[in-house]
């Protein structure tokens, strides 16, 4: 298989992308990578080229950037290019850490949707107590959700934690202010009535307080709640961290405790880092599309190319194509 | 001033509500309270009755109630005969750490709305990293907000937070999927251009990312992502700390570490207690509402009372009314 890779996107490009694509290229079988940037600073950092060619381009989508007008009018940006090279056929799934809403735009206007997915979810993986991890979606793709598009979310979600995760028969819970049925604003509640005829093993409301438990395999909510939810997750863990730190410099004795658990400490923060877990899927889409976190060193691009790889092994595009259609077919068989 | 205090509600009731209450009248001048519920199991507890009157009842609202039908119903519950305290003038301010909802309906139904005001909010006070904290509104009161809620939400807050937390002209930070203006759902684009224009001192969207950082002091949203927002915090601050009490158990070097941080891991924790702060008020009715966290203790109690003292002390409901009467004044003028 083949992937395209924008060079030019995150905190670390083209430094830390090169040395990820490497890595991939000399672990996974049959992996062939396109890296997309300005190749004179991508050979700077490219010590192995077997199985790693190079686009080059000059232009290049920044996080300033207004997605959409970027998008339209930065035509030979690197994430462009990539996104190109999956529509096209040259490659089967593409990664970028740049700018995530010029990513989701590519996607959308490029590389196109699954017939049936009415909009892409942005879909991470986080971090849970027991380590198994947890999918929510959508993260902020979508921002006006409407119940069929949490719907879809639950069945694209179900669907790529059973084949990329290995979870048989995922757990689907629906972010929600409390557990009880009929709770909630008009969306969830409306949500809710889908699910529990959805061909997904829904186990009803989850509250936000309970996500990080592993309460269920897979969480749907609208990307305004969703993006809330990570971003509140995120500074809620660094405040604790920094507050930790302040806690452990703030004497001797302290700081000697500090050095005895240095190492598990930073355990710990392993365990939260969710780029562990590999990048965020653009559920809904016709290739894996996979947005790597912006400050993604080597080993998060590989994790994130590593699970490109398995959305492509796994077919999962393909699978949610002919469920969605089968979906349709069944509506029709319903309605006549 | 007099508090009518729902004796029955939350987890350790009626205990710590009435050490909670002799510890307030012990410290607070010009203070009486009414508890009300099981005489009998007050009076286990109740060594000092100086100012403090009970009103028995035996109904009580537990936490498996449906809120509404509650109210309606339990005419005589203890959280319901409170709010009458209230409604009917032998009351400044009520308090019950009770069921969320149940207090909502009360508050509305019994104790009324301020003219002016739509939509009442669930209030707390979150800690920040500088222990400065601040005020998230709306956390769940109401999930289908309107911009004009959000609008109504950033004046109360402001209010709140001058008069009670003594904050000079406050920050009105909206929360959003990201800080550029422009950002968000149609709730929070519309709810951006009303702020604007209001009498309040907004400083644009902000992140959930930042929220605990201090990034504003009056953070707006609707019921829903206030309710994820405040709920994420919780579950992820737990997890942290169970992780990290698992962390500090896994070996005897650890462990030798965990006793000498001991006591300042305790500060920390007792840091990202929000009960410190007080409870969530009930902004937008007519007298102080506060609810009391459910696993309130004594000294949450103790606070709640406080804060409801200032509230009382501030004329916080008073102001909220005036202002709200002279935007309505200006906005006829304005259209005549």
């Amino acid at each position: 298989m083949r992937m395209a890779i924008d060079a030019m996107g995150g905190d670390h490009a083209p430094e830390e992308i090169v040395h990820g694509a490497m890595e991939a290229v000399s672990k996974m079988d049959n992996l062939s990578i396109t890296l997309i940037g300005n190749e004179e600073q991508i050979k700077k950092y490219l010590t192995e080229t077997k199985n790693i060619d190079i686009i080059h381009t000059e232009e290049v989508i920044t996080g300033e950037d207004e997605p959409v007008r970027a998008v339209r009018r930065k035509k030979n940006a690197s994430l462009v290019l990539m996104a190109k090279e999956v529509k096209e056929g040259r490659a089967d799934a593409c990664i970028s850490a740049g700018n995530t809403g010029a990513l989701m735009s590519s996607g959308l206007f490029v590389v196109g949707r699954i017939p049936g997915i009415d909009r892409p979810a942005l879909s991470p993986t986080l971090p849970t107590v027991d380590g198994k991890g947890f999918l929510l979606l959508d993260v902020g793709a979508n921002v006006d959700a409407k119940p069929d598009h949490l719907l879809q979310y639950a069945i694209m979600g179900s669907i790529y934690s059973e084949q990329v995760r290995g979870i048989f028969n995922p757990t689907v819970g629906l972010l929600n202010v409390g557990t009880e049925d009929g709770k909630g604003n008009e969306l969830t509640k409306k949500a809710f009535d889908l699910l529990k005829e959805a061909p997904v093993n829904f186990t009803g409301n989850v509250e936000a307080r309970d996500i990080l438990s592993g309460v269920a395999d897979v969480v749907v909510t609208d990307g305004f709640s969703g993006n809330v939810a990570l971003k509140t997750i995120e500074g809620t863990a660094l405040t604790m961290f920094s507050m930790l730190k302040e806690t452990f410099m703030s004497s001797t004795k302290t700081k000697i405790a500090a050095g005895m658990v240095k190492k598990d400490l930073k355990g710990l923060q392993q365990k939260l880092d969710y780029s562990e877990y590999g990048g965020a899927g653009l559920f809904g889409l016709a290739a894996p599309v996979i947005k790597a976190h912006g400050s993604s060193d080597r080993r998060a691009v590989f994790n994130a190319i590593r699970q490109a790889g398995h959305m492509v092994e796994y077919k999962v595009a393909d699978t949610i194509k002919t469920t969605m259609e089968s979906i349709r077919q069944e509506k029709e068989e319903t309605n006549e």
